[in-house]
């Protein structure tokens, strides 16, 4: 019964988040009802990374355990087909070694927050990209956002809900880049407490206007207190963009 | 009573096209809807380019006269707040001159047609882009749209509906080029024939599949027959990218 790993991509707007909740459609529970009605049976599915409701992914990664021995192109394309309508694909099935976990065995994440920074609301982008009509200094935010780059204890920016052990993690890289009307910002690190990305954007917001200096960055870190810190910007400018392992 | 132009973005899958029509919503009918909204009076909304049902547009231009003495800026919040919750912005509001008309006093068309060229289906793109899972050679493509570049006879490419008085068209340019797992191809021109540039890449894309050579996009543009052409390709990844004025 061969381990296959998948890469996926999805629009997050119709779901209540990448993990199985009574609430409302998810993107697990869309790929698991795909693979009972490819292989007959009840399979679960794990994702790397638990996304929220409205969070975008352009290479999340799952496993699944697949009682067939079809080959990965065919795999890809049967969960495809039933995946239709959900706003769900399968870029790629892979065959794994029987241990690789799509969760335990990552070492990198990475995401991409979208701004559009322009006075005109959206009309393309919309449920795609955060609109902030006001002017933003993306190089400040860049500055500024060095900060909060290597080991810390992110309290400031850790949801209340946040389940993990620990609020210190390594941020391994974060970077802010203007593109036309567009800022994007990337981060990377090994994981990431829930809201962390959202929280940082908010907080680099508040530098972009020119409300606050890498300086109150660094205090606010250092306060270890989510009051300290900016607000959380909205689901529908993230985007795992992917999973990394050895 | 200073006459406006305005630059316009819009998402078009919700709409019957640009133009006003009795069977259902089009993106004129929200504009004077907002117009009426934000000067109390019904004041026209003309469009430089009818686009179709599901065709997108990044910068439609239009013009209308609006009966006060607002600053441009002005002018388009207002429209854009009127428009809510329609997927139309105005990008900018420009006073023009009394004789300037979007549609008449027009140069220059142009347009970008996306294909999303991989196996797996659209998630994010859905409804923003023609998924076509075959291998496609871009290069080839770009190759065999420069037959049709020029001022020719465009009736292969001519829907049976299109109104304008002669199929003899010149095309300024026609280029396709890949990006990833994108293809654009982008098109020039004074004007162009209903589903002009979309029944072009409908035909390139037999081009693209190695059905077709550059000799028979030749020869179909010869035989001067709709019959002769390739399929229309779909309105989703069709957008009015800018329109020309002197």
């Amino acid at each position: 019964m061969p381990r296959v790993k998948l890469t996926i991509e999805y629009d997050g707007t119709p779901f209540v988040g990448w993990q199985r909740q009574d609430n409302g459609p998810s993107v697990q529970a869309a790929l698991e009802a795909a693979a009972l009605a490819y292989c007959q049976t009840e399979i679960p599915v794990t994702g790397a990374g638990r996304t929220d409701a409205g969070v975008h992914a352009l290479g999340q990664v799952a496993h699944l355990d697949i009682p067939r021995d079809d080959p990965p192109e065919k795999i890809a394309a049967a969960l495809n087909a039933h995946l239709r309508p959900n706003p769900i694909a399968v870029l790629k099935a892979e065959i794994a070694p029987a241990e690789f976990h799509a969760r335990f065995s990552a070492i990198e994440r990475r995401y991409e927050y979208r701004i559009i920074n322009r006075r005109a609301p959206l009309a393309l982008d919309v449920a795609r990209a955060w609109w902030l009509p006001m002017p933003l200094d993306a190089a400040a935010m860049h500055g500024a956002a060095q900060v909060l780059v290597g080991r810390h204890d992110f309290s400031t920016f850790r949801a209340a809900e946040c389940q993990a052990e620990s609020p210190v993690k390594t941020l391994d890289a974060l970077n802010v880049s203007r593109q036309g009307e567009g800022i994007v910002i990337t981060a990377r690190a090994r994981s990431f407490l829930h809201h962390q990305v959202r929280n940082i954007v908010g907080t680099l917001k508040l530098v972009g206007e020119g409300k606050w200096t890498a300086r109150d960055v660094e205090s606010a870190l250092a306060a270890a207190d989510r009051a300290a810190g900016g607000q959380t910007a909205p689901a529908m400018g993230l985007y795992l963009v992917g999973v990394g392992y050895p």
